[in-house]
């Protein structure tokens, strides 16, 4: 399939935009071969489109169930209980409203961790979609025995598990956290990753609770104790990294691993702010990411580059810090780049992940500078249309099957209401 | 004018809603009246409309055109030279494109701060669009006689200016800090807002250099030389308010004034956290707003809700603080009432300012909490329908001469660049 995008602003300046097998074939000034479909890109604008490198898709149904709660008694009281009736019958129309929403919100990408042996579930939704995903299943132990064999299976059938979309879809294995997990149950994670090239993806050093009680334990930080579990490569994702020392960050980045920044998520459970400014001059990998729907509550990654840059400000005291378009970099090619597409940028030869924003919209009004007015005015509205991997997932602000996901949604909502 | 809006969400419930000469007239199961307008509120749900207490609503035009800088290098390097060309033929546009992003971005009223000798304009925009604010006349002389007599000379033009909708608009006078306006003309304006019953609108204690030159100057803080000066009263608008001592507080509260916070300058402008959480405690009044387009880069209260809500939580290391509905209701009902409009909730015999907001957005769905969702998940997407004063001024998220505004801000953002 090849579309071309006619007349669109493109970097700067108007131009015409060929994709073909998936790829920005051609950007110049007047294209005139034929395509599949022809898009007017007259008062729009051709731009990447983002990648949230840590979410729960399925979370997306307890938007709005629970909030300003201390962080235990909503997990244990509101979450985890209504977390336990999500079975087979409920993780389909909760992993798609989230894709619709991320579609409506320019993201094309996430990197996933959710559920209990439903991977098959959630791929075939991210394929059906038509969007790119790192979907992995959840390690953990809370140091039982017997839940410690029962995930080693589980990871075995992951690893069994027939992949819909290689090309869209990678197979990971998400560790959850030190405080959950078992040193044999992560040891055997870190092996089962390597043997079967799977990215790893981990919460860590979320809160100073965490760190602390880690230190007392094992007399190491978290990313200590994941680095000698194995479980630090260049393919591993390591969500919120808040509380870092600076040796965890000399063994970050030794390793290459990727940080990813949940300001919001890290905001509304009084975690703590992201240090920005400290690790980009360290010169660390770092991609942005909104955190599952309960604790954010949308999967918006253009408000999330609004708080990243804010706090980073804030943090350092210095307004010139977290500019816009290091920003929008970070949501873009970051996270391509984190989980291994060669996307993020409009450029000819890179993947065809792209967005088209209405440059009527009174939040892109003026255009002194569309990237500005991306990370510090706009919100969703502006996004007219999506193309994932050379295909078009939004049109005109509609998606093909939204109408039937917003139903489904509201049914599967009333029936959790009185499981 | 009448509007019947049907079978919409109302308070929790499914409900009809009559709008009479701009006021809520009934609220009930099943109105069978006739009306002018009959909305169907099917998949909607009716919400009070926001009030934004503190913008420069110019300042849109200079959206983007200068970010990520030191406060006072882009002061003086970017915003004052560009703000110079800011005449007769400029601020009708810019103006126009500041009421339209409020209108899509579901509000209704707004404390406004700007400009030399152009509150006619300002009003004019105001009444034509169809919604209310406080416009005000910008008081500062720098502490020289010449801009002292020029800035009473162009007060006394204030008070003579007719009023085209009393209804909607009052006149009144911002005094810009106490770093800017010597002590004659801060007792003058007090004076004059007295004896012609305006309200005050004043930037203060935004930063601590602010707090710690005006102790160095006058040995008192900025409220004190505020109050000594005659300016605090229960009409008195303080925005920002970052840096205040106990005292001040008793101050404030013995006085009645409003204290807006405005969370994203805030953090944009390194300039600290609002004290949300000691203010509440401390009985303050308390409204939210954007600040101007040059220093967020919006005019949008959904995501400042957002904003004011989560920076609570860190800033108290609480996550139970600032709830989403005490939010939710400090940018409606509290801005209202600051602002002297009986309005802010959706309650007979109360203004008929209100939005319908899209129930079958991804962004509200579930909707187990709509106020929630509004504060935490919402952007200006889910705002469908918004009424001000029981006169529609958007609907379906069309504004009626939206086209001519964009166009016309479009040749005004080049014509500014070439000036």
């Amino acid at each position: 399939m090849s579309i071309l995008i006619k007349q669109a602003e493109i970097n700067g300046e108007i131009s015409d935009l060929l994709i073909e097998n998936g790829k920005i074939a051609r950007i110049a000034k007047d294209i005139a071969e034929p395509a599949d479909e022809v898009i007017n890109g007259t008062n729009k604008a051709v731009l990447p489109a983002f990648y949230n490198l840590h979410t729960h898709s399925g979370m997306s149904i307890l938007r709005g169930y629970s909030d300003d709660k201390e962080l235990f008694s909503w997990l244990s009281k509101d979450i985890w209980p209504m977390e336990a009736k999500f079975d087979r019958t409920v993780i389909p129309d909760a992993t798609k409203l989230a894709l619709l929403e991320m579609i409506k919100t320019g993201t094309v990408g996430f990197c996933d961790m959710y559920f209990e042996n439903m991977q098959d579930i959630i791929m075939q939704a991210v394929d059906e979609m038509g969007l790119r995903a790192l979907v992995s299943i959840v390690i953990m132990d809370l140091f039982d025995d017997d839940m410690r064999k029962k995930k080693m299976k589980d990871l075995e059938g992951l690893c069994r598990l027939s992949n819909p979309c290689p090309e869209r879809i990678i197979k990971g294995i998400s560790v959850h956290a030190v405080y959950t997990t078992s040193l044999d149950l992560m040891r055997h994670s870190a092996e089962v990753a390597k043997e079967y090239n799977m990215p790893l993806h981990i919460h860590t050093c979320e809160t100073k609770k965490e760190v602390d009680d880690c230190l007392a334990k094992y007399g190491k930080t978290p990313i200590e104790v994941l680095n000698d579990s194995g479980l630090l490569t260049d393919s591993t994702v390591l969500a919120h990294s808040v509380w870092l020392s600076d040796k965890d960050i000399d063994i970050i980045n030794e390793k290459g691993c990727i940080l990813v920044a949940n300001p919001v998520s890290n905001l509304k459970l009084c975690s703590g702010i992201f240090n920005y400014d400290r690790l980009r001059k360290k010169g660390c990998r770092i991609a942005l990411g909104t955190d599952g729907c309960a604790s954010n509550n949308n999967l918006s990654m253009i408000e999330e580059m609004k708080f990243l840059a804010l706090l980073a400000k804030i943090e350092s005291n210095n307004p010139t810090v977290a500019s816009a378009s290091e920003v929008f970099e970070i949501a873009t090619k970051g996270g391509a780049n984190a989980l291994g597409f060669d996307a993020g940028e409009v450029k000819e030869g890179k993947l065809a992940d792209l967005l088209l924003v209405d440059l009527n919209n009174p939040l892109l009004i003026p255009n002194y500078n569309l990237i500005s007015n991306m990370v510090y005015a706009a919100d969703s509205s502006v996004i007219d249309t999506v193309i994932c991997n050379g295909k078009i997932v939004m049109k005109d602000r509609k998606v093909e099957n939204e109408d039937e996901i917003i139903a489904a949604s509201k049914v599967l909502a009333k029936r959790l209401s009185v499981m």
